[in-house]
């Protein structure tokens, strides 16, 4: 094997064009049947071998910057930068990353996992590169999913006006998790979208032409003015998203997109949005009952919820999924555009609070406190499956902007139950002396670390507005109180139970629980929860302690 | 006089060509000497006059969907529908908005205040009327300053897919607040990036020629696929920017202006970055200074982050001016670009707090809780002057991410003045049984509001991390404490100080005093503060109460 002899890009230099070609078809063969890592990641790896192998052959790393975009696909590349031997531990806790990461490694000059940061972190070293003046060359390595993003638009306008010394290497797979979204990459318009920007169109290479491949990138790599070249892959397989079919049967996934169907079902005015989610939300189904009200914009927040907000103020009630981490794209427009006109708009955000192996860039654990300080808005977030849809329900029958969290989780689901006021505070066990009020569904862990105690748990579906009568009944009864909550501390149900507490002139000393103030890595999402003190076991300790 | 009779479109209706040509001297004549409205806005609304009045003499407004982007540009607009009587109270207290806002008139169909969300707004109303068949246009009208932010980019890629009606006005007048940034408005190449994303390019058509303009629009009009149509106008004066020499001598912005000239002599790693802000930020200066480390980026804030980030990893030490209500466009990246990374970036919030006369959409009141949630930030506001440029001068010699926020006022400056702990809590006023606490420059009120009074008061220039310590010591040594802040009430420094204190398990009832959480309207800063009962004697009445 010549894999064996692999660990560092100065280990390619030796080879020539035929051993290369060779270490390929090492290369995809020891990922086919390489058990770990993420499945569609894994897929979105393999197509780029031979590029990924290429740019080393041909570039100078770490010297040269080589930036992948998202870093998902960043899986050879890893294996040829001396990570080889960490592979199977990757986005396990304590192993690397499933993305690119300048903690790991040198030759990640810059990390990701978001998607579409490339070209504007590559002309960052480019505009520092035009000032310090070192020899070297700035790759961004995107796919066309990923240059749907509208910050790609806004660094190449830039780039293009300052004729810096980039080269964008768009891997054309036709393909982001879903179909891929927009006029550009379904009519391949590189070409004079290029020419617009100020970007040499370099044109298209077969990228699974290990000779070719090599050939345009020296000839690339001679130049130095701002320049794309299309690199055409494909994947191995079809990307395997996560569809809800494939969700446990009865997760938060599942029960949002059976809601969805229902609630569509009988009111027309109700729309589906997705920003390139469309099987990891669910709306697969609501898409096959209703394909003229499914709008999957790509990867491009923004765009989501403006247009959202526009189908709003023409009447209808959009209702736009998000995962939790991608929210922090749209965050200006969910403000200015739909909260400030009290639009009617309600916000699924999925995979609220740890998510597990994808690690540090997607857990969402900062949506509570930056939605918190939004005035007009709903927040919510069930406690289980039938709160889901209740309080869908209850969300698409009010006027106003909603926001309902909940995890990439399991839940409880009992589909003939339901609660006639979703959003009101809930005694869900008796007790004496100290009460857990908890918020959303980590309120299972508490049902959890109280079942053998005498303490009291209220759960709290509605944080904003936060029902402040219940709140002061609550803790004029007892003589502590301890808040469990899934985010981040600061601007979340603690402090606002802390805060109203002291306006309604009650001197306490509430005690919180909630995730660190801290990047979270990566591991199973129970593995952090018991890291972040959130299992039950750890929940019951503190609640004894305090 | 003509417009002695227009109030509405429909009074447009009836006249002939000449006549409007002869109405357009008069709107001219008429804002002209016009004394209200922000005269940069006026400029811009003077502008577009004969483009107003072609496009409602062209449409049937409100029943067409006419949408303009930022909306600073909308005088002559709000003057043709209904508005005129309300003009002269345009931007004070109780009047109408300097932007277009639905709540204002049926002409408004959707409001903005922000830059580039017009042609996502107008594609929300496309895919509404595809539904639900109204007949009706939907036009976006934006400027090439506007055009840069890469949300446009988002909504045309996703027009051109779905092939809706939506006409773009493309305002090219060459200007935003500083000069033009990007290489499609210097090079004009608008032809070859519409077509790259299926938009239809009408051409160009001089916008002070109002016979043109209108049968340009007619034939615009009559047709529905994805369209933009280049209008070519003059603003009547080069627009009149706040820039730091204009500002009064010592504001918080001609300090800033300053200290980064002299930070910058002795420091050749400094580089300051700004979206489209350039006068605004008072970075003119350091322009002049330092060409070369100077980067306006044009409306573009996620790659203005990014890039910022990008130089940090090459070992760059950037400022990133951002007035705080834009930075919620760069928010995600922010988190996942900087923060996560731990690079060494400085962000300077400016216009944080209340902004005035601009209103609703640009207060800067929300930075505070947004910024709180996030790990690894250290989060700064200075009480006056000196503090800024100590704090400055600190974040700089400091790693990591820094957010210094500050508001659009006057502060006192006294240079030579230094302060060789300028992130530790100052005591500004003895005294005994309640202590104020308050946090950045809101504190100059407290010391007005407390000058005659028996209570304490603090000062902690840094809100994260928050000086634990100090803190313990205060309320050890106080019956009562008040927070005081001018942000968002949920997640800033009262929400902190409470929850620091229960930490420390001191049963307290920190009141505090912070914005209210509703979208505040427009007036001038110092009735706004009153109205928030933020000013010198609200303070007072409240710590009295408390």
């Amino acid at each position: 094997m010549i894999l064996d002899r692999i660990n560092f890009p100065s280990d390619l230099k030796v080879l020539n064009t035929q051993e290369l070609i060779a270490l390929c078809d090492e290369i995809r063969g020891y990922f086919q049947s390489f058990p770990f890592g993420k499945e569609g990641h894994k897929n979105s790896s393999i197509g780029v071998t031979e590029l990924s192998i290429a740019l080393h052959k041909v570039f100078e790393t770490p010297k040269d910057i080589l930036i992948w975009d998202v870093g998902h696909q960043a899986y050879v590349h890893k294996l040829l930068t001396g990570r080889k031997p960490e592979l199977e531990q990757m986005r396990k806790k304590g192993g690397i990353s499933g993305f690119t990461s300048r903690k790991e490694s040198e030759y990640d000059p810059f990390g990701a996992g978001h998607s579409s940061t490339s070209i504007s972190a590559a002309l960052g070293f480019a505009l520092g590169q035009r000032l310090h003046g070192a020899k070297r060359k700035q790759v961004a390595i995107i796919g066309d999913g990923a240059f749907t993003g509208g910050m790609c638009y806004e660094a190449l306008n830039y780039l293009g006006q300052e004729k810096l010394d980039v080269l964008i290497v768009l891997n054309d797979n036709e393909s982001s998790i879903d179909e891929n979204v927009g006029f550009l990459t379904r009519n391949g318009s590189y070409d004079s979208f290029c020419q617009s920007l100020g970007i040499e169109y370099l044109g298209e290479v077969n990228g699974h032409n290990l000779e070719s491949l090599i050939g345009s990138l020296e000839k690339a790599k001679s130049q130095s003015q701002p320049r794309l070249i299309r690199v055409q892959t494909k994947k191995p397989l079809k990307a395997v998203a996560t569809s809800a079919e494939e969700n446990i049967p009865t997760s938060f996934q599942e029960v949002f997109s059976e809601t969805m169907v229902e609630l569509a079902t009988g009111n027309d005015k109700i729309v589906a949005i997705t920003p390139a989610m469309l099987s990891g939300s669910g709306l697969d189904r609501f898409k096959e009952k209703f394909p003229t009200r499914t709008f999957d914009v790509g990867i491009a927040e923004q765009n989501a919820v403006t247009l959202a907000a526009g189908l709003a103020a023409d009447g209808f009630i959009p209702v736009v999924h998000l995962y939790s981490t991608f929210s922090q794209r749209a965050y200006d427009q969910l403000i200015h555009d739909v909260a400030l006109q009290s639009l009617h708009v309600i916000f699924c955000l999925d995979r609220a609070g740890l998510v597990g192996e994808d690690g540090a860039t997607h857990h969402g654990n900062f949506d509570v406190g930056f939605l918190n300080t939004i005035p007009n808005l709903n927040i919510a977030a069930p406690l289980h499956g039938n709160a889901l849809s209740d309080i869908l329900h209850y969300a698409i029958s009010e006027k106003g902007t909603w926001c309902i969290r909940y995890p990439k989780s399991n839940c409880e689901f009992i589909s003939q139950k339901s609660d006639s006021k979703p959003i009101a505070p809930k005694l869900y066990k008796k007790g004496a002396g100290k009460a857990v009020l908890s918020f959303g569904a980590i309120g299972v862990e508490v049902e959890n670390a109280l079942a053998q105690s005498d303490y009291a748990h209220y759960n709290f579906p509605v944080l904003k507005p936060l029902e402040s009568n219940s709140l002061v009944e609550i803790a004029n009864s007892f003589e502590k109180l301890i808040t469990v909550e899934e985010n981040s501390p600061r601007g979340g149900f603690g402090d606002t139970v802390r805060a109203l507490l002291a306006e309604n002139n009650i001197t306490s000393n509430v005690r919180s629980i909630a995730l660190p103030d801290v990047f979270v890595a990566h591991g199973s999402r129970q593995q952090l929860l018991q890291d972040c003190g959130l299992d039950a076991q750890s929940i019951l300790d503190f609640v004894n302690r305090s």
